[in-house]
């Protein structure tokens, strides 16, 4: 059976159908009455929604205990209306959980540029908190999602110390998906005693590597937000590098692996595509190349087709100005088979390569000969079902 | 009755259907023997085709008088054989033309990776030369081609001072096209006198304004190319600014109205979009923001299904983290519908702005109202044409 962020001890929600969206559930809770300590990463975008700036500014001084969430509606460009509305939700949510304003975060996704129908929001808040103690993950997991075809949800656990540590989540992403940060709202729990700063610390970390690493279209949302809470239930020994560097591990697991569920679910993805780029001479330069692979559409087309196109991998490494790259030390394979080697082209069985390049998962691997920097990125192939849905969004 | 480039004095050049693609015609020479300066604007991919390189090279301590350009296979990394072959090319055409290699540019376009039928090439080339005053400027435009649709023709007639000048050209690209610089073939002749470095500075000066704001799907080519000759026949008086500046106002028109005919026929493209930043910071954060709205997916998709999500177009404006911009500053307008005023949504007639994105022709406006620099970038929507013709490209 599948386990969710809401198994762990002390930690709450639930969701309902309030009419934001024209079908399903889209308004939801996280309540985690005892955090110690929460971390958040938000979106890079100017026109940050108004759910961004709120949740931002409270995360900064205080320990975040809950969450309300809407989906439908990104409440962003909205306007003073718009910041009201998110300090309302807020209020609100705050004053059934027994909390401050301040202790809440609000999340929104959605359409931009429409008010949200508060009416219906606030007359549906007694329902939606009739029992602050529901278990009801699942259901929250499905009432954040908009595009998205799946729900995603990880549950990573581990002996730390003599301690079972556990980190879990949901997150929600589909299209508008772009590093900096991938577009996704993304609530984590975990049943660790951690102090705020190392826990801010340890979450910058895991989505540099995970979300961050990640594209579905190049195209970066207004409401982009990861939570990660921190029941308190567990210490463990925060001196020790050990334990440490484990908790780090289950961490940037727990990010993976509900990054690489997006990109699985992009927007009419199907395939995922996985780069690895190593022998950089930066990690910068190894991080630049990933993603200008993993973002070309002449290379999402061309593994669409099944079609050992390998110019086009080149193509796309070649084409930022800034990093260095030896063309004559360049090694190109697509799962086990090597199509370039320093530079030129290898004697390939184009059918063996297509046969590869119709499995559910493709692997390009990069190796530029140069140095000893690394980095990979994860993102989906283009097809016509990314243009059916993106032509008639509303 | 449409004119082309070979219309002009002492301008000459030949197609023919030799084999290296599968139908049509496919290699060409351009020929100016009188040609008193050659400029040239090449791609800055890390992968340059032997053509780029060995053109590059040449054309800066010669001027060029002739150009052989084959389509259907780039010559693009095909190691030491490639380079080989490239100045092979290079050599038959001058003998043939009665030139030195080092007078004879050499350029390339179609897939990467293979080496170029060099038997099929110099069996055809008695015919290609057969007579090396042809005036066939209609067939080179045909031969230049790969996924085009049509045929991109430029003719500019101007008297300036007392003198006819005559600016014309052709150029192909429809794919894997993205500033720095959009992928092109493009051959310009104008009858003007004028000196090497003159030309090459109106020239740059032309091509960042036009090739350089044109995007179809933010790939880049291995064998971007521009050249453009003169053919020494009328003076014009260089120290005169007014003079001059009517030169670089006819070759700026020339190079933009060929990229617009690239934008509006990429691939799988149903419109043309143009994008106006105004009122921005600096030239430099406008032609970012251009760029970005242009090169958007999401952008992209909805202005092909006419739906007016303008929130789409904050979204490409704000991702790019290193631009000014204040979003309550922000007007946003398409065609003569004003969408978003200082930030805020405007109350529209949404089947009024759907009739006007159901133009082939759709025009984005951005006053971002906090400075005086302006920028425009032109591009199309993404359809499953695109898709079509990217999954299968082989």
């Amino acid at each position: 059976m599948e386990q969710y962020f809401t198994d762990i001890n002390n930690v709450f929600g639930n969701a309902i159908e309030c009419g934001i969206k024209k079908n399903g559930l889209d308004l939801a809770y996280i309540y985690v009455p005892t955090a110690v300590a929460s971390a958040t990463v938000f979106t890079q975008h100017k026109f940050k929604a108004s759910s961004v700036t709120y949740t931002q500014k409270n995360s900064k001084r205080h320990t975040l205990k809950a969450c309300i969430i809407n989906s439908g509606n990104a409440n962003a460009v909205t306007g003073k209306k718009g910041d009201q509305d998110t300090k309302q939700l807020a209020s609100l949510a705050a004053s059934y959980l027994n909390l401050t304003p301040k202790e809440v975060g609000v999340a929104a996704t959605g359409i931009i540029g429409v008010n949200l129908p508060m009416d219906v929001i606030t007359k549906s808040m007694p329902t939606l908190f009739s029992n602050t103690n529901q278990k009801a993950g699942k259901l929250v997991a499905k009432a954040i999602l908009t595009t998205d075809l799946v729900e995603k949800t990880v549950w990573v656990e581990k002996k730390i110390g003599k301690k079972n540590i556990i980190i879990s989540g949901i997150t929600k992403g589909s299209g508008m998906i772009a590093p900096n940060m991938a577009t996704t709202l993304t609530f984590l729990v975990t049943n660790i005693n951690i102090d705020q700063k190392r826990l801010q610390q340890c979450l910058e970390i895991a989505v540099n590597k995970s979300f961050n690493m990640m594209s579905v279209d190049t195209d970066t949302s207004t409401n982009d937000m990861v939570i990660c809470f921190a029941t308190g239930q567990h210490s463990i020994a925060q001196h020790d590098k050990t334990q440490c560097d484990e908790f780090q591990a289950c961490l940037d697991d727990a990010c993976l692996q509900l990054a690489i569920k997006i990109a699985k679910d992009g927007e009419g993805a199907s395939k995922l595509i996985k780069v690895d780029i190593t022998s950089a001479t930066t990690h910068s330069d190894a991080k630049k190349i990933a993603k200008s692979v993993i973002e070309s559409p002449l290379v999402k087309t061309a593994i669409h087709g099944a079609d050992p196109n390998w110019g086009r991998i080149l193509m796309a490494m070649g084409k930022i100005p800034q990093v260095k790259l030896n063309p004559l030390k360049v090694t190109v394979s697509i799962g086990p088979h090597i199509l370039v080697k320093n530079g030129l082209p290898t004697t390939i069985n184009r059918s063996d390569v297509k046969k590869e390049l119709e499995n559910q998962e493709v692997s390009i691997i990069i190796d530029l000969g140069i140095g000893n920097a690394s980095a990979s990125a994860w993102g989906c192939d283009l097809t016509k079902g990314y243009i059916d849905i993106n032509t008639d969004y509303n």
